[in-house]
């Protein structure tokens, strides 16, 4: 069998995350929700089956949250038809609805995987400060109109890298049995009406950088004081960490993946 | 009474334009589908009778399309209401619908008028070139699939500036005393994946940019001569200009006003 490896844009407004969730799951947003959201994986999967016919698990780098996008997330596909790359990646964006868009499509050396040979990640949270938010914009950026000190976000951002314990960043919502993870790069910036936070890690836990971006900007408010973010992961105590920044300005940029040892 | 400045953003997606249609067009429009789209226009006013208990008139610079955006479209309004601009500003931004943003609103000189005293108009149209459109731009670009000669396109462009007779490049659905109409700058380049054509007129005929840039991407395409938007202006053969682009593309970047006489 191939291994295709896919780069997959997509705004996810209007999905409830990247992963097909299981039917337990599923039923309990049920009761919440009348009407389920699709995920990404399966709306991939779908049209995966409606052009090729195989039934194809779509493997990607890890998960986003309902409302997360990406710019560039990365996912492989196990396929027996011989279809050429390119007119598998036409024939996908001609079924897929506009705001999911297979962007690459490259055959991928043997062994290759999506989540296990991911080495960096970097994702980017935008917000826009004062002023209003302009309506193309509005999906993919959060608000905050009290003005922030992005000098004092940055120097206490920098206390993120290196490999640290970041449970205090995770989401309590699934248990994780280690939660040190390696930040290689972290960006915080004004561009203009724009505030952007970039991070680079080799894996994120669940709701990390959301949490991350909260503390962020209860820092910028003044909310906290100086090392809260070098306390946090001294203590590892979550009631330092401020509130989920919303998901919506979240976005999975790019995912970078070991040389292969031989060109497959 | 005062007169209000006001500059607004639109996505104009889900509207049929700017202006709020005549019974008749109404009437013409419900026929041929079940729901009519508002107006960008009519969403304005309602959202002034709510805020202000005022029946107010919202004036634009100028109309623009169903399906064309806007950045900073400028409009006036004469108000009663003693209410204080930016607290205006605040409640309407938090009753109209989120693809509708009141960016400004300043308090006129007399006499002011949105569309009497517009001096310069910039219009903005965006073509992303092969490749594939992203989910978060298909909402505002023209997709071009073939390759474009963009020195080409400029060059025949140039012939646009100054004064022309537009009637060519003039949408047929309304007559039109005269079509005289001055070009003062334009701008086409290609900025990495995407293509921007701009315009700046002292006022442009229904559906002049998007014949402009129908007309350019023929040329780019090489489908018409060198040449050709040369003897479009001095022939004023319709039959000479390409197809109308897209709505999608097209966004009023700004609106420019002759300096007040004296500060109002």
């Amino acid at each position: 069998m191939r291994i295709l490896k896919l780069t997959i844009a997509y705004d996810g407004t209007d999905y409830t995350g990247w992963q097909i969730q299981s039917a337990r799951r599923q039923k309990a947003a049920g009761r919440r929700r009348t009407q389920t959201k699709p995920t990404i994986q399966g709306t991939l999967e779908t049209a995966f089956r409606q052009i090729t016919g195989e039934r194809v698990r779509v493997v990607g780098s890890g998960r986003t949250d309902a409302g997360v996008h990406a710019l560039a997330q990365v996912a492989h596909a196990r396929l027996r038809s011989a279809i050429r790359a390119h007119a598998l990646q036409r024939a996908l964006n001609a079924v897929l609805p506009p705001d999911i868009v297979v962007t690459k499509i490259e055959e991928a050396p043997a062994g290759f995987h999506a989540r296990f040979g991911a080495r960096v990640k970097r994702y980017r949270y935008r917000i826009v400060t004062g002023g209003v938010v302009l309506p193309f914009e509005r999906r993919y950026v959060h608000h905050v109109r009290a003005p922030l000190d992005v000098r004092l976000m940055r120097r206490e951002a920098a206390a993120l890298l290196g490999r640290h314990d970041m449970r205090a960043f995770h989401k309590l919502s699934r248990p994780v049995a280690d939660a040190r993870r390696t930040v290689s790069r972290i960006f915080v910036r004004q561009r203009g009406r724009e505030l952007l936070i970039e991070l680079d890690a080799d894996g994120f836990l669940h709701g990390m950088v959301r949490s991350i971006v909260g503390t962020l900007i209860d820092v910028g408010r003044g909310f906290r004081p100086p090392g809260a973010i070098a306390a946090i992961l001294k203590t590892r105590d979550r009631r330092l960490v401020g509130p989920a920044a919303p998901a919506k300005g979240l976005c999975l940029v790019r995912v970078r993946y070991r040389k292969p040892v031989c060109a497959g």
